[in-house]
């Protein structure tokens, strides 16, 4: 799983609950009619604002950005040059063997187009067109997330406006005007939380781990592109080391995200 | 109609519904002044703001919008496909007998231009002079729905700065001012409510949908120029499929927006 | 006059008025002081932002927007095809005598180059020029209104802050409070209203109007080059089709802003 | 001085120290320590936000915007139309003693170019740099005047929320509340008066400024071209007068800022 | 260190602890639970949001930004003209003795390429993508700081919201809720304070100094290649002095930052 969402998370739902915790009132926090307005309004407002299908794609791309192990560049760098090195010796078509060992997908299947004898030209047409398919779906599940992110501090408001007008209208126990106000700003409070410490940083790692996976599948097409045009296995490994940042260059094995 | 629209809208309504009608005091949020204030000063500042040929424009886009059907866009390849094979055994003349089978009015257009023999590039600007006038009458539909969804909030303020003025001053009987302020927050409600729930997601929809109608009529474009050139049906059929996502191009009959 | 405008000013005007004027209280909704702060404010915040041309620029920009008829461009078209066809006739020399009957200024200097033998390309040069300078002229118009869009709810908080703090200076009598606070809050009203319904729209309506007008000219530019070219007239009335919307082309003469 | 910034600065200030002055209370609209934090707090932030050079740099940016008189354009090109006469006749180098007559800095320098026989292509470099170094110059003013204008009103906020807390934990007085929510209220009074009524406007007029400072440049170093380039007078003042706003072109001498 | 950065944290931290320290009540402004709520709930908002190798990264950026020392541009001017010297005298080898004696990494390395005979195509190709890398790093920093100073006032109101409910439970004591409000209004004070004093305007900084660093750097480049080129000095020194400001051209050395 993505450590730094799981940290965070952690970090965020422990504070934030040993400080409702401590002195008294913590019973207020637990409100279901509260919760109800603002996570049902949010995602209404969502599945009017957003296709159906988008909104199922946006959740399959969140499972997948959440739960994806950091991706060792370095380690596929040197898989490419070992490629390169026996298509030097034994041709192109050698690399058909070599197949079964590769468990990344995008790799595997542009050595395929390599081994299929795909023209140079429509090989880099077919796999960006996949590349700018990907962004797209990514794009849309940014969006989301924005769009979520403000309408829960929204209807976190329109939630405490239902409160405080029910309220208003019965001034007649005092005693009750104090639990009154506070059930009213639960709503309030359960917008500003959901928006900040979910939807709003969730889509910003989705916008983070977007680009890295781009750069990393833009490294394998150049990296594929240069098998196939069999240039020396040093040049491909130093125009590919490129994308990595100088710590990863050294040991890129141990990179983690 | 929009599938997910209909389920937003409904979902959204049942639960501020509910959250509402529990415990006392629903009567208040039933206040014709205050809407009249939100509703009417929104569409006062809206008329302000566009000409009235594209707020009717934009009426009739966002009645499309709702009631459109999802297309099936992997039907229109299929039908595409069909035609080019017969184009290529009777000549291209020979399409002229399928128009009447074919309810796509763009499609229907663009197939009419080839059996007509417009050029090829003449076609092109043709149809591309069409799509970005659509694209064109869609996006001001957004930007009014993006305006009504600032001023609605805006006039839900001003709706509750006259109530509170007006309460302020008549503070001689306490009994009062707790439904003389409820009163005025009602309106503010009313602005946050139909600018989160209706105008802002209806503004995001009108841009998902025209964006996809976009996609959907360039797809439809590219078919016909290759219909036109006489490529195979293998070569259109590919080259359409990419337009549709991974999962709907095993079954797009199914596929539902 | 712009209809828009007009519906739009007078019913948010009425709607206002008449959400004032109920129950008690409406004379607080009179404050010369207030109205003092908020438009002075504005306009001097205003003064400092932008040049006094730039300004004085607006003004008059401003009202020939609200005040000018709907153009019928279908009209235009008419008579550039009638042109066209006295053109290729009897020379591009005889169209001198149709400039006075023209009204329209930009049509007029157009064709008046093309009659004194202007080269296409210093035509289209000149003309294109005089646009931009009128699109600059009307960017500058929407930028103003957009500041005082947020200048006005600026120095209505302004203004309500001075209320306050001088009321809550005195709070020895308690029945002055709450006339205080509606005094003090009246300001924030004006700002609302006067950024709501007034400089916001009308930043819009000039910013819609003027890329009308540009679409407009450039019609004409592309018209009245066709013209000079001598093309057909039947090519030159598709050409200048195009760029009305469907509903116009067949009846541009009812057409209405 | 800058007329507008000099009318707009006058009119604010009387109009916000009538609405102060009047009634009862306006001592506490004098109030030191809130002064301090505010502005204090803005400069701090500044500070830290933006390297000193830069600073400095703005301070004496704004200086010569409010001091410069405006630029007759017209009087600039009149002087170019007869340098170029004069070139004509006696050769580009007897400008050189023109040099002299000339106050205006640019010019001067791009005419010497001339005299040295700098190559065209070579002048129009290092004048353009010139002009670019300048409006990097005014922008990075521009972006210190907009923090400026959002860091004010964060510190009112801030100074405010100090004084609410030191007033809420001493309520035993009641007389005392009302005279520290004015207190805390100033600052926040104070912040909103800065940002709108002189760093956001000051940064708009610095915008302007240079966008017209910029266009006068241009104006000029085309003259300077087509003088280099020997053409005639008459070609070269209908060039340069397209630069001018149609009512400027009559009578520039007059044209006021 | 950089100098504008310590005034600014220094004089608003003394303002600051001035303002809080004068009167009574200064104790409420210390609290633990407060300042764990804002500083925590940022610190988990911006792990979720951002990776992890590119918060570290952020944090080293960051170190040295504060701690770098202005650089004197003009020195390293000098320092290319004089190799320029050397390198048309005694050819581009005699370069390599002078390496040593360079302490700026990035002009070392590009001469090293120039000795080692890399051609200037791939030298420029090889050091503008270090310079991209560079500001990309730089550019995530600056997205990092945004970020915080989003989500500290944020989680300072979230920090609010949970005193005030708390509070609101427990109105029975009227002795309690002045200090029960204070406290929970130091969490906005919190948020506010670290987004205005050091997130946003070190988010700033940073920008700030990247410009100037690629800037420097960009100088750098165009040196060595004129160098490599075998340019004559004088020419070089010109080329260089036009990437300083007008005030540093004279006398860079002194030059501050």
């Amino acid at each position: 799983m993505d450590k730094s969402t799981l940290i965070g998370t952690v970090t965020g739902v422990v504070l934030l609950g040993f400080s409702i915790m401590t002195g008294t009132g913590a019973g207020a926090f637990f409100n279901v009619p509260s919760l109800v307005i603002v996570l049902g309004g949010t995602i209404a407002a969502t599945l009017i604002h957003f296709p159906l299908p988008d909104i199922m794609a946006m959740i399959k791309v969140t499972k997948k950005v959440i739960s994806s192990e950091p991706v060792s560049a370095k380690q596929y760098i040197d898989k490419m040059v070992d490629i390169s090195k026996k298509a030097r010796t034994n041709g192109l078509l050698s690399i058909e063997e070599e197949l079964n060992n590769i468990d990344q997908e995008f790799l595997k299947v542009s050595l395929q187009h390599v081994v299929n004898g795909t023209e140079p030209e429509d090989l880099n047409n077919i796999m960006e067109a996949e590349l700018s398919l990907m962004t797209e779906r990514h794009k849309i599940g940014q969006k989301i997330f924005t769009a979520m992110g403000n309408y829960a501090p929204a209807f976190g408001m329109i939630g405490t406006l239902i409160g405080l007008i029910k309220m208003l209208q019965n001034l007649d126990d005092p005693a009750a005007i104090g639990p009154g106000m506070a059930m009213a700003m639960v709503t309030t409070f359960y917008g500003a939380l959901f928006a900040n410490l979910f939807f709003i940083p969730m889509g910003g790692k989705l916008k983070q781990r977007s680009e890295e996976e781009l750069q990393f599948k833009e490294m394998i097409l150049m990296g594929v592109a240069s098998v196939q045009a069999e240039e020396s296995p040093r040049v491909i490994q130093n125009k590919l080391l490129a994308f990595l940042k100088p710590q990863e260059r050294e040991n890129g094995e141990n990179a983690e995200q």
